[in-house]
């Protein structure tokens, strides 16, 4: 059998130099069930990390939706078909008005690229402003927000990225207030400088859970004045639900309703078709014309009936199974076992979350992140059987994402290995 | 049942308005089979046109192989996973030297966006040239290339439009060679235009068939003189292979084989996994890395096992069905088929093709295109069973591109049908 050493090195000559891959040393994986994922060796690892296999990996209901649709037909939308429609209503029923129509693609980047352009249309104006530790794709176009890694050419003189809110929280574990004005603040400055650059606000684009930037504990309303001075700019607002989306959250359906706000535009991807190629842009009737009406898009392989049917499949799933309750369930269970961690290891803080997405700090004994410990554990957790990994500015912060039929049991054993590895590495 | 008219109200509410469909009486396709499609009420169809069911839709080889791997794992490439190692080495032996890495994606716009910026990337120069009746996409960065819809927000500064070759034949059937050094004379001058402004030359991008240009016959050795220019010039040659490739031509695996070149990058897609959503960007190991040390690009879905299974099963098939020879073999009897009704009909000119691509154009009695008939003819051949279309600058090009797995009794189907409706619409 090929070694992990003879993979890398062909992966190397056949993929590239740089090609990313979790873990110093990468994981084989050959096989995947529920919660749960093999490597070639036979060892056994609990995913405490995808959220692409939304409703568990493999889950029997989605295959068999797929390898009957694929059986039966598999074209595009250039000719009507019904199972678009219907599973469009179906998502659609789950925005406010006027969120009530959506255009189908293969991936979050072709998503964020539409979504972009959407407002470019609606708006006449072409400013862009994200985050500054974001990343929402990897399209040219969307390549701009993303702040880690300088795009090929460069920044484009429309693109302003603002610092990213921090969720600090007071003694009594409250949000202060201040920060979601200071988050508009810089918004509005952003929103300032490209009105003085002559391209005006196009949109907002941001995670609205924040969860590149290490998903901080927001209040509710967090994003209220934000969006209230981009649309009196004439912007709209985006809410790319990639990772919050389709009930990882538990006490709602999409990270934007959590946060209480309602967004111009939405972008969907990794979780909705439990891994088969399928993504989003839900957006208002008017919107979607204001596109469509511009340029003739067509997505060859977008909302395809097999794509259709995997992400039906998903959400029937989600909604037979009760997925979205039992996450913010298992999430609450997870986030006391976290919480009593932090309470007696020095190394964890500001646990945190919502339903079945989340995290804490890794820190050193001054309070400040501690990369070292941050750049061992996901190694140490799998070699214990555990995928996880972690995110943020830093790259401390615990992210802990499972598919969403984890129970308490896989909450169990997250939270003991997490417990022996801290021991072991502290 | 719902009527086709509620349909498409329905679709104009849920997807917006201007969603493109075939035919003015879209179709309701529910089945398919080979090179055969049913409609809602049980019409059969010989699709005539579809190039993604490349080797015929629903082949229960590709569809057992994605059932399979979708129920055993579908995770993404930041694991370690053979099969699309095995993969990339099984498509990049079918390229000539130094084309021997790949990166797979979803979709061949996505796979045209990162061509573009290796091409940027490599060379540290931004223009690019397109020909002036294409298309390659659908991310911002790609619209830019298409001229029959401005992009949203107008054309860039770094992007040239050469003329389409027309490959005009001389009365015995020759392509006169001039057109070849008129051609590289419209990229030098595009390539002048580009330095001037400051640009200089990235790429050239063209499909080497020249589908959406109506695949004018272009002698071998066409792009011989354009592709030395543009190298002199420091730029890089990128042939989209979306349509042509996977031995659609017969002759050769690729139309730049066919066309005699070694293009830098080479795109991938439609009919790369026969419908499931794959793509990909074939190059150098040294372009390859420029791009991959510029930007750490990771793709979700772009060749996770579920995708490769699917690519790989459609290679499979190719060649244990012997379809690419086949095709050949088809084709040749397809087009001494339309040259038989191009002599007997005034209405159809040009016969021309390879493979499984052919067409022929649609004209008047002066000889000049018959937008007219072209604007009839497919929704006639379609009410007659048989589903195909028109293309190039006046939508007058017949477009003939059924599955590979069409054989001769399919061919006399589609020719009997064609000289019929002629009669009935001339």
């Amino acid at each position: 059998m090929e070694s992990p050493r003879d993979l890398l090195r062909r992966r190397h000559r056949l993929l590239g130099p740089n090609t990313p891959t979790f873990y110093r040393e990468p994981v084989h994986i050959v096989r995947g069930r529920g919660e749960w994922l093999w490597d070639r060796d036979g060892n056994r690892y609990l995913d405490c990390y995808n959220n692409v296999p939304h409703v568990g990996h493999c889950h029997p209901r989605v295959v068999a939706a797929i390898a009957e649709q694929a059986a039966r037909l598999n074209t595009h939308t250039r000719y009507l078909h019904a199972d678009i429609l219907d599973y469009v209503e179906r998502l659609t029923e789950r925005f406010a008005d006027p969120l009530a129509s959506a255009m189908l693609v293969c991936s979050g980047s072709e998503a964020n690229d539409v979504a972009l352009r959407m407002a470019r249309a609606t708006t006449g104006r072409t400013g862009i402003i994200a985050t500054d530790n974001t990343y929402h794709g990897n399209t040219d176009l969307i390549s701009q927000l993303g702040s880690r890694t300088t795009p090929i050419g460069g920044y484009a003189p429309w693109v302003r990225h603002v610092p990213s809110p921090m969720g600090t929280r007071t003694a009594d574990g409250e949000i202060t207030a201040d920060e979601s004005s200071l988050f508009a603040d810089f918004v509005q400055s952003a929103i300032g400088s490209l009105e003085e650059d002559g391209h005006g606000i196009a949109a907002l684009i941001v995670c609205p859970y924040f969860a590149n930037e290490g998903f901080p504990s927001l209040e509710k309303g967090f994003l209220d004045e934000t969006a209230a001075r981009v649309r009196k700019a004439g912007g709209l607002v985006i809410a790319d639900e990639v990772q919050p989306g389709f009930g990882r959250l538990g006490s709602d359906f999409w990270g934007h309703q959590r946060l209480g706000f309602q967004p111009d535009i939405v972008t969907l991807g990794k979780p909705m078709a439990n891994g088969h190629p399928v993504a989003g842009v839900v957006t208002s009737q008017e919107i979607m014309a204001e596109f469509r009406n511009a340029i003739p898009y067509f997505n060859t392989f977008g909302g395809n009936p097999v794509a259709v049917s995997a992400a039906a499949a998903t959400l029937d799933v989600l909604d037979r199974e009760g997925l979205v309750p039992r996450a913010q369930e298992t999430g609450r269970y997870a986030l006391d076992r976290l919480r009593a961690i932090e309470a007696s290891h020095g190394a964890i803080r500001a646990a945190r979350g919502a339903g079945l997405f989340l995290g804490a700090e890794l820190v050193d004994a001054q309070g400040a992140p501690d990369r070292v410990l941050a750049g061992l554990l996901p190694d140490a957790m799998k070699r214990n059987g555990v995928l996880l990994n972690v995110t943020g500015r830093h790259r401390n912060i615990l992210k802990i994402r499972p598919p969403m039929s984890i129970d308490k049991s896989g909450i169990d054993i997250l939270c003991d290995t997490l417990m022996r590895v801290l021991d072991e590495l502290t």
